[in-house]
């Protein structure tokens, strides 16, 4: 891996670069997993490289739903796995939910690349997808999940996921929480909660929120926090968010 | 190289995806290149896919800089040496200014490789960098720059640069003539001019501004566009572009 000297000021957006080019090597991360990549970071750019207010609120309801979720699955692609392989795992030690490999390229290989790498960071709960079942609505390479997982749960969190996925896990009524740069994404606007954030920020603000609420004797503020979620609300506070940002930039207001 | 379909709606973007996929092949390209393609793509989309009048405008200075410069150096990194060799070796040709090959990720190996590659796209005049100085003020391996290139130039045309390289050589006194997507990276914002459009739409405006200039009677003309140019009024015009077509688009009125 290059070694990114840590007085850059982009340090952090770089080492994460560093990660995926290395999970391309490795043949855990695909190539249009890069370009797919570099959009996110525009998007970044433009909502200011950090998590905002309304992410954060995003990130909380989705760590609610995860622990009140009778089956909840996290799913796990190969940019997700280049990206914040710890984190994943700690989530899933933490809440007890399963890891899911779900590639949308998929390939035998990769699948069981990405399995030997989660467990290198000690996942203990995986599954393959290899005993799959497809879902309905969707072209069938791309259609299949694992029978045991994502097929059965009530909860799907889904990082960076494709579009057409993403809207035929709502349609078999799960509830899907995405994690998405770009707010105008079909994930973004099919899911039932979309964090508009930068992934590695969101695991680091979704362990801590769901280490907090986990032990918060009173479960009623998790249904709260569920029912007073808007996810319309939430994507058109996204683009205000961009939009000021871009009309304080075009009147001089500073970056 | 991937054919693309001649009546796909994209294929001109396709292409130039296709040739960088095939320089990365080539060892010309860095992996980290195709990410930072993918989000000049992103930054693409919100300008239009086409060149602005205010491009165009800052392209007319770039022009107005390399053909009154004293040492001009068009600089060339892997991504540039990819999709534009053909332009790259024509404007070289016209201004007589020297190529110098500039890596972010140094390697012997990829400086021969691009210089072989700007050699049978015609290319006579080549510095490789491998006789090198140290710009102050920035990390080690990406200070180098050519003894006999840009560490004597005072214009340097760099296309798709680093914004930490971009600060040294603005503060090492250097006009620095930039083109990048996105009107919010410190390339963009470090620059003396910087051209908010894609490479190889700016390279052919670029070629036909400089033929045309390059014959006028009267320099004081180029001395005129020189002066009359503000670079953060240019970055705030391209804010306002893409603030106001996102303004469009939520608003309906079309793309």
């Amino acid at each position: 891996m290059v070694t990114v000297s840590k007085d850059h000021p982009r340090y952090k957006s770089l080492v994460l670069r560093d990660k995926l080019v290395d999970g391309c090597k490795r043949g855990i991360t695909s190539v249009h997993g890069l370009i797919a990549h570099g959009r996110g970071e525009a998007f970044d750019y433009l909502i200011g490289e950090k998590s905002t207010t309304n992410a954060l609120d995003a990130t909380e309801v989705t760590s609610a739903y995860i622990l009140t979720a009778q089956r909840p699955i996290l799913s796990v692609n190969g940019n997700v796995a280049a990206l914040v392989p710890a984190e994943l795992v700690e989530l899933s030690e933490i809440t007890e939910a399963p890891l899911e490999i779900n590639l949308y390229h998929r390939s035998r290989q990769r699948s069981e690349k990405i399995e030997q790498h989660l467990r290198d960071f000690g996942a203990r709960r995986i599954l393959t997808g290899r005993d799959y079942v497809q879902l309905p609505g969707i072209a069938s390479e791309r259609a299949k999940v694992d029978q045991k997982g994502i097929f059965l749960s009530d909860v799907v969190f889904v990082p960076l996921e494709d579009g057409d996925r993403c809207e035929a896990l709502k349609k078999s009524g799960k509830m899907v929480l995405a994690v998405d740069l770009n707010p105008l994404s079909r994930t973004a606007l099919a899911a039932s909660v979309t964090v508009v954030d930068e992934l590695a920020r969101t695991m680091g603000n979704l362990i801590e929120f769901t280490r907090r609420m986990q032990h918060a004797g009173d479960k009623e503020e998790l249904e709260v926090l569920k029912s007073k979620f808007d996810n319309a609300q939430n994507l058109k506070t996204s683009y205000s968010i961009i939009l000021s940002r871009l009309q304080n930039l075009s009147e001089s207001k500073g970056v």
